[in-house]
């Protein structure tokens, strides 16, 4: 293995029993267009995707599931990748084509998200899941702790009820307006209103949490542009 | 626990050490809101996305990352899931509030494909990884033998191909016409031909492989309504 793929090592916190694999994964496919590394990233999606679930999961015991959804969207998505692959300086190890390396390739923010996603599944076949899972913590230790500030994630109904609590105002009232279409296909019209505000909305939704929410969030976008909140 | 629970745990292939987590699981929200399946639904649909990608990376050793993707969401769609509750009589065991127990909730789709996700999940956080993963291949096993079943799954250069050599004719033969933008937004403009036959299209997309799918997709669709193919 050439010491710079060591060096990368180094920095993943991760020792390949086949360095084949991470070759394989910093293979894109402009350098070599059998065994590049979309399959591989097609894998270290979904090894990701599932560590950053269950970890959220873990850890925010109370959280609902439309709030820990969009922790991990927020987690996995290209421009977390994108900054991943910038503190281990991935954009270096990369292998491109001629082409690609001479228009910037090794900084495309899709490139090197890409390239971290096949990393993690080189990771995942080399080592196995427990292996990976380890390295996916350690590289988003930081990330993970922090995730209670990562903005406007909170589900609309969460958010305006905060909000509200914040200025020692009543909580909003949610109303059944009706419910139409048969049983397996049924429309809720849901009516949100604040005590002592002339605030209204309504949301219509596919069951009565998605009309409050809709509701929920029509409010927070008003409450928004007319007290700026 | 139930006896009825328990013969659902025989379906399963599965014990749980701890029954309460089988029964969150099986509680829909109209039975109880706080501790309903939800939370389990977003864990169980993250195992099993995973699990199934891995299964299917390893099995189809040459399938390229858009094969293994369709594939994949083929297996973890609602109605795949719903197929799978069904054949572990599922609705027979969830707990529905009176409302959606009236209205036949214990066999709409969502309901019963959200249920097999918590399930997983359940297992999951029972049993860990290697058990849970162990039951959804069991579960899996026909599917993922049946894979190369799946119709129309493959993308549309591959479908194209194997079309024209079972007619035993030539290969198509695609050129790149154009190439915009600025490095980190090319747009590829490529044109497909058939050899012999009067057949041309033309596809743009971010990149030379992306254009030629959609280039491959149009004569598809030219090919599917001229000869019925």
């Amino acid at each position: 293995m050439r010491a710079e793929i060591e060096n990368l090592c180094e920095k993943l916190h991760y020792r390949f029993k086949n360095p084949e694999l991470l070759e394989d994964a910093l293979s894109h496919r402009s350098f070599r267009g059998n065994k590049n590394n979309e399959r591989l990233e097609y894998l270290g999606d979904a090894v990701l995707n599932f560590v950053i679930a269950a970890a959220l999961f873990r850890q925010n015991i109370k959280a609902r599931e439309g709030e820990l959804s969009r922790l991990r969207a927020n987690l996995v998505r290209g421009e977390t990748l994108t900054d991943l692959a910038k503190e281990f300086d991935l954009g270096k190890y990369l292998r491109l084509g001629a082409g690609e390396l001479k228009t910037g390739g090794a900084q495309r923010k899709s490139i090197l998200a890409d390239g971290m996603e096949a990393v993690v599944g080189a990771i995942y076949l080399d080592g196995g899941f427990q292996a990976c899972e380890a390295c996916i913590l350690s590289w988003y230790a930081h990330r993970l702790e922090n995730v209670e500030t990562i903005p406007d994630l909170k589900d609309p109904k969460t958010r305006l009820q905060e909000y509200l609590q914040a200025k020692k105002l009543a909580l909003p009232v949610y109303t059944i307006l009706a419910l139409e279409g048969p049983a397996h296909q049924q429309s809720f019209k849901v009516e949100c209103q604040l005590h002592g505000l002339p605030n209204k909305a309504i949301g219509i939704g596919s069951s009565r949490r998605r009309a409050e929410q809709k509701a929920a969030e029509k409010i927070l976008a008003e409450l928004e542009s007319t007290y700026k909140i």
